[in-house]
């Protein structure tokens, strides 16, 4: 008998029909003798529907209200599934994000979980029922305010609750068969990876593969969360995310792939800072000015300053939901800081090769570039990291980019074509 | 500066065009010194989608999950209304029943206020915000569960947080600029009443007037709670429900017309017993197994016993929702109680004549069942009260007879017709 805890997404749960089926699988586990909790995503389209209307209503909705309309979308998913799983015979009862327990911190709209007080989940557990805990929300601790977690939300619900209760595995259940070597529907050859470290399922969430999202993989590796991430709708082993080496001793697989895979990220937008003093402290001030509008940075490269005139370019990649913030407060400043002028280009693609196995292997970096080469496709930017290059090409570049990097580095599957079911939640 | 809290039904902000609506008679309302709580329902049709959600996964869904699955309709209107009074420059913040303090009993489906703790609702007023309350949900006090007060919840939630703040007047918005002599939809002379006391309204709604739930004006009555019911679609005064005595003799209206008005009712059906044993005990017995079904009767009439056999019949109205339950339970006593055979009949009307002047006046029923006559209309059944007459006749012909009624006591208006705008809320 485990304690398990299963996430589903807004897409396993997006109609009646697609409700029912969960809940099958769910009374199964739960007939299998295993003590279960479902943390569970709005239903398909919901959120996009809520935002919609709010934005019929006003252009800048206080977030207090804006996170309080979009947990609706949860409390209908799980009060819905608590009654198809009832409707099978099995007890169920389903719990809002305040009920669970999940005490955030007060930041409207990307809250942090602070604390689980999982007494009444403990509760149902122990009077045999199954548990639904909406995901994606939680209660500030002293006002009692709805808060919502962010993009990733539920996946961060469903380890933080794991851990909270102690759960032998939390199970994320998504429209693909696990993390793969590259997205199968850029490469249809990518193979499944089995068993992956936090490490590097940490740098292929943050390279752009979206099946995890980075915190709630930080989650699990801080508290030690061991996730599955499966299909719901094949009952297929999926990829399990845990601590490598004392698993990989556990079960004898210390020979790990040297290699995870190929990430791939058209999200972000690339700003050069032209003809930038070439004086201490100036990339400071600019940078600076971009975290003071709260906006991440992720890739950066400075040009060697040219002798003649003193001056160099400064180029950075950034999520480009920020661009036009980062841009407006770097204009704001254009006469303190003394630069020429600024260059914005979201056209640009980030593919990224993860692996734990590259630290210890230095000619990694020079047959990726020669694999890119080969391919004709140019670089544009690089950075490295202990288990991880990324490079910069053009976004309508960055599909033939990865399959040619997956192939040189040996990933493609030999049996058959990797089987994506479509849709995505949150 | 009064402090007023305003009722709007689902009808009154079905769509963003109507919510902004709203938004701007909230906002007039508190920028002219008001303080203001509002009270709000689920978006016109959003309830009944939720219910044919649930009947598609479930055909008898858990009462606590079905509760939780209603409130997000409330939680989704509230933000909205919420972000459009912001959106105008007004400060507003809403709750759910549990955040402002509506602690219920435990039944789910049709809970009852056992109290309001408004202490976050009068914290918003002091610091200056429009306090947005969801209507028809609460909490139970000691699990925290979230709980439906069922029909016409919203109208008792308002009254009922009216009554914890002590504010001056609970305005109930409709579709219709009042309570009217009777439904202007059948009859287009009705008059609005300006002021009814709450036992004549109390008859109104139990006699089948929907403009107020009788619950909310039992709540009003019991805590003295001023309710003035208006439209929501025009500035017009409505019909303020109160203690009748108090505030006549203080703006020297003394004089009280005798009837208020013609309600009439189409929900109800007639379970006749046919052929039950004239003897001592059988009526209770009859009406023990109905009230043991969870069923409330209105009408009794028992038919004078015909001496050669010692039989007679037992005729009741009752709600027509629940005659399947009635009836069924009572086939299954027809042995030990002995009666022939059941008849059942949905198609009735009752017509309820309502007013406080009619205790002292004994020609009112012989004048009601002369307009009937005189109309041709055939009376199945009659009850009085001290300040009721109601009959029940066939449902094709109440339209028919409410006109007639209507006509007969002076109540048609000179003065054009009554406008009606279209839709009800819950």
């Amino acid at each position: 008998m485990s304690l398990i805890v299963q996430k589903y997404g807004g897409s396993s749960v997006a109609d009646a029909t697609a409700i029912k089926r969960v809940a099958k699988r769910i009374a199964e586990a739960k007939r299998a003798g295993d003590d279960v909790v479902v943390v569970v995503s709005a239903m398909g389209d919901t959120t996009d529907e809520l935002l919609e209307l709010a934005n019929e209503i006003s252009p800048l909705p206080p977030l207090r209200e804006m996170d309080i309309l979009l947990t609706a979308g949860e409390r209908i998913s799980m009060s819905l599934l608590a009654m198809a799983i009832a409707n099978l015979g099995v007890e169920a009862q389903s719990f809002t994000g305040q009920q669970a327990g999940v005490i955030t911190d007060d930041v409207h709209g990307r809250a942090r979980i602070i604390d689980v007080k999982a007494s009444r989940i403990r509760q149902a557990l122990d009077s045999g029922a199954v548990a639904i805990v909406a995901g994606f929300q939680g209660v500030t601790e002293h006002t009692n305010d709805v808060t919502t977690l962010g993009r990733g939300g539920s996946d961060t619900t469903a380890v933080a609750i794991a851990a909270a209760i102690g759960a032998d595995v939390c199970e994320i259940y998504t429209d693909v068969d696990g993390v793969f070597t590259a997205d199968p529907r850029i490469v249809p050859s990518a193979r499944k990876i089995d068993r992956i470290s936090y490490e590097e399922m940490l740098d292929m969430a943050a390279s752009g593969a979206k099946v995890l999202m980075l915190r709630c993989v930080e989650y699990a590796r801080r508290n030690g969360v061991r996730i599955h991430v499966r299909s719901s709708f094949s009952g297929r082993e999926g990829t399990l995310v845990t601590d490598e080496h004392a698993d990989a001793q556990e079960e004898g697989q210390m020979e790990q792939p040297i290699i995870s895979g190929v990430a791939h990220d058209r999200t972000e937008a690339k700003v050069t800072v032209v003809g930038v003093p070439d004086v201490p402290g100036t990339a400071a001030q600019i940078f600076e000015v971009v975290a003071g509008a709260d906006v991440n940075i992720d890739m950066i490269v400075q040009n060697v300053s040219a002798a003649s005139t003193g001056l160099t370019d400064i180029s950075f990649t950034l999520p480009a939901t920020d661009g036009q913030k980062a841009t407006a407060a770097l204009q704001a400043v254009q006469g303190s800081i003394g630069f020429d002028s600024l260059q914005y280009d979201d056209t640009i693609g980030k593919l990224s090769l993860v692996g734990a196995g590259m630290k210890s292997h230095p000619g990694i970096s020079a047959k990726l570039f020669g694999a890119l080469r080969d391919a004709g496709i140019n670089i544009e930017m690089i950075s490295t990291s202990e288990i991880r290059v990324s490079v910069i090409t053009r976004s309508d570049q960055l599909d033939d980019a990865v399959r040619a990097v997956h192939t040189a580095f040996d990933l493609d599957s030999s049996d058959g074509e990797a089987v994506v079911y479509g849709g995505t939640g949150r």
